[in-house]
């Protein structure tokens, strides 16, 4: 196995190991007779996840707790508790960067009255490790995972796609939302740095049995959705007109480059979930959109894109 | 607080954010009516924590789930799950590293039915990271904090003390477990890259009720001392004539510097644990050793070597 993928070698540990907890965007465990423990990590590396030149101490302490508050709302759980592990370079230490840090991470905290209950500190030799850990509760049994879709099920996600891969791209053109940037490059440069956690339509959707199916658009919409449909052995059609692109991407870079990011930029933190036919009518319309439909299997996960049909390639984010 | 440890981050988070879990070796939470839940994370980064030139693959994904156990055991837990978060280069990756890592860490597991339920895969730039967090549940209230030691309690520690630095010191000296080295050599060696986590002693002394207190020796003893009688309030005398100094350290590097390593040489991820007087003869004298004597805080931390009685300052290992 000398050529792989991250996603590659989870399955192999897996199957290794006979492990049967991982795979979604949580693990699942019981917790007590009434209720089952979701908990998930997210590392973010310096350099690979993020640079210090473009984001301040306290949107990155805001961002390494959204990613992973993410992940719960992809379950429809209430995020309880937390453990954060950081590595710090000593030149970063000896500033206020730390307290900075810990303050933007209790921001978004007290606002889903998540706790800070441990962690590690420890020294870096040049770049700034965080690994973040968020645990919460749903009633036994109910998460939403990912491979509850059914062929017929509608495709919707919430919010709108692109913004952050677009605001990335702005950060790598060394346009800042401190400069000379318009709004609408402040709101996609926000988009990126401050991702919002869906936290509460994800607890409406578990909470009123509406979604079959749930992941969250960490790595792309193309790349998730293919997490779904393996998980859930089903294929999927997407309608390119129907996708939410966010309007200031299209604005920032045209409709071709926008439609781009919102298939593969990732990084949107918005909720991509099924619903069953006879339910469709239930998920209030005003934020969630619907952008297709579930098929079998052997039909493949096809984009309608004006006269075509393609297949939609996986082509989000990859470590490896 | 630009000069500061991070004991004192620790303490300043704490106290900013009003936070009551953090302070222990594992996070206490209630799991449910009749268990509570102990989690525990530990950073390891490369040319910080190990280096790739002194450790096999298998051996570092020993060491990383046994430091995780070695804090779980210092609450008398029973560990049964664990996330593993990894930041790996690239040139490690195409390598069979990952899963030679992957099985070092498995046999451990497999020991304790530690099941591995998620956790993260990520690039990293340059060198190797990883964060093993584990967690164990104890019943209701009896997980053995580091808060309870009281004046008079005797003072134990388990195993041998500084085998683990002594084989740190050889492997910065490269000397190497498959070279010429002698068999006291490879056993501190091997001390320092596979330690043992004390889990079933742990245990023992928490469903007993013998320790009142307990702390594993990761950053060293003169400074896991001082954690036990600064959360205990509370002071200590240590007789360096009882300790239990490795003998195969005293042997490699003579009765005094073995000394050092034994109080401040820290990675022995042996148990430190304090006995109520009438309590000590039901401590199986076999492994534990009796090293001192709790005593008031105002009487400090004190250790007696041969005529003299010096203040044991706390000279183990800190990142910062």
């Amino acid at each position: 196995m000398s050529v792989k993928t991250e996603f590659d070698l989870i399955n192999y540990i897996k199957k290794s190991f006979d492990l049967k907890a991982i795979g979604d965007d949580c693990a699942v465990l019981p917790a007590s007779g009434e209720t089952d423990l979701l908990i998930t990590a997210d590392l973010l590396i310096e350099d690979i996840d993020f640079t210090l030149s473009s984001t301040s101490a306290a949107d990155l302490g805001h961002k390494a707790l959204a990613v992973s508050l993410s992940d719960i709302a992809a379950m429809g759980g209430r995020p309880t508790w937390a453990l954060l592990t950081i590595g710090f370079p000593q030149p970063l230490w000896e500033t206020n960067f730390v307290e900075q840090f810990y303050h933007g991470w209790n921001a978004l905290a007290a606002e889903f009255a998540v706790e800070l209950v441990g962690g590690d500190i420890s020294r870096s030799p040049d770049r700034l490790v965080i690994d973040s850990i968020v645990a919460g509760y749903v009633p036994k049994g109910s998460a939403v995972l990912r491979s509850g879709a059914k062929a017929g099920d509608a495709i919707f996600v919430s919010g709108s796609l692109g913004a952050a891969a677009g605001g990335l791209k702005l950060l790598q053109n060394s346009v800042t939302a401190t400069g000379a940037a318009v709004e609408s490059q402040k709101y996609l440069i926000d988009r990126q740095l401050r991702p919002v956690p869906r936290v509460q339509l994800g607890q409406r959707l578990r909470e009123e049995n509406l979604a079959t199916s749930m992941i969250d658009l960490s790595d792309g919409l193309s790349s998730d959705l293919h997490h779904i449909c393996e998980a859930s052995s089903v294929g999927a059609r997407v309608d390119a007109s129907l996708l939410p692109i966010d309007k200031d991407a299209i604005a920032e870079f045209g409709a071709d480059e926008a439609l781009k990011l919102a298939l593969n930029g990732g990084e949107d933190f918005e909720l991509l979930f099924t619903v069953s036919s006879e339910k469709i009518s239930a998920v209030n319309s005003a934020d969630p959109t619907r952008i297709g439909t579930i098929t079998q299997a052997a039909d493949g996960i096809k984009l309608i894109d004006r006269d075509s049909t393609v297949d939609l390639q996986p082509s989000g984010y990859r470590h490896f």
